[in-house]
């Protein structure tokens, strides 16, 4: 883990945090805790709120990256781009109880943001630091878990002045939509109704 | 609402239901109680669980179709095409406690699935019926709803034998990411890793 975040790594403000996710893109979710870092992919991520700003994500009980978001009480949500499909299937399909190795393996670098613990994937569009709120009848009953966002960043180069702007940014920064057998969809076109006001 | 759905409307198998929103579209609401029907639009609904089958989604209490939510203890969630941006930002704007003519005013028109009695919106692609599973601390400190999936059904020109298909269909029936003010991103290329398998 590096503390040197990519060069187009600008901060996004908490109040606009939800629309890094509102569009509804698989996340990686990323956590460290007693020294030890690991990234899965979760496609069952979602906004709950814009002020605070929360989230809900699954978590399955078999993760390894469970234990350290409950150890930690904080994760991060990175939004990956496409050209990071291959890996996000790779972090998303092994785990490290079984495949120790994992991020190397899949090419997983990350970053911290100062005065912020979880780790951020190097690479992504989008990267949402979260406190764990605890909800123990939730984690326990439906494997969700809730955070507030307490810090936002985003890719330039695709998300600025509070949008998103893929059209005129090459297509490997558009983010993915997980379907299922290693099929994504990429982010597509946009369409406005309305003036936008 | 009539009980004739579209031509294209076609079952699809619990266990596959998730895929109808795993990719993350904004979703249209819909509910009935006591003869009263109405209609949103939600960016923040998940999936929940495989099996069984389960989602989330965020219901204002600010909304009528809390109340019937509440009331019936049922809710579908239906996914809207490009096609229909302008109906989903309009039911998503306007509210039935001060607009009570809003669903004909934005072109909303709605059917039964046979067996259930949730509207569901015409015109849509997939449209997935939902029983509440109450929780009430969610619902009150979160506006968090958890629906199990009773019945889901698709338009078989995007999707069959378990897969969206968008790719060969016109795009006004590829699905919507909302961002905000007025700002949809379609559903856009799909990308496989891997084989499929």
């Amino acid at each position: 883990m590096t503390s040197n975040p990519a060069p187009h790594f600008q901060p996004v403000p908490l109040d606009k945090a939800y629309r890094l996710i509102n569009h509804g893109p698989t996340v990686l979710v990323s956590s460290c805790h007693a020294g030890e870092v690991d990234v899965m992919a979760a496609a069952w991520a979602c906004a709950l709120d814009f002020s605070p700003p929360r989230v809900t994500v699954v978590i399955d009980k078999t993760t390894r990256t469970r234990v350290l978001v409950e150890g930690s009480t904080a994760f991060a949500l990175c939004v990956p781009c496409a050209a990071q499909a291959a890996l996000t299937l790779g972090v998303g399909t092994d785990s490290a109880l079984n495949v120790p190795d994992k991020l190397v393996r899949h090419g997983v670098k990350t970053f911290q943001a100062p005065g912020h613990e979880p780790p951020l994937v190097e690479g992504c569009v989008a990267w949402l630091v979260c406190r764990l709120i605890p909800e123990p009848h939730n984690q326990t009953a439906y494997d969700l878990f809730v955070g507030e966002v307490v810090g936002a960043w985003a890719d330039d180069r695709v998300f600025h002045a509070g949008r998103w702007h893929f059209d005129g940014a090459p297509d490997e920064l558009r983010t993915l939509h997980y379907v299922a057998g290693g099929q994504f969809y990429a982010t597509g076109a946009s369409l406005q109704v309305g003036n936008g006001g």
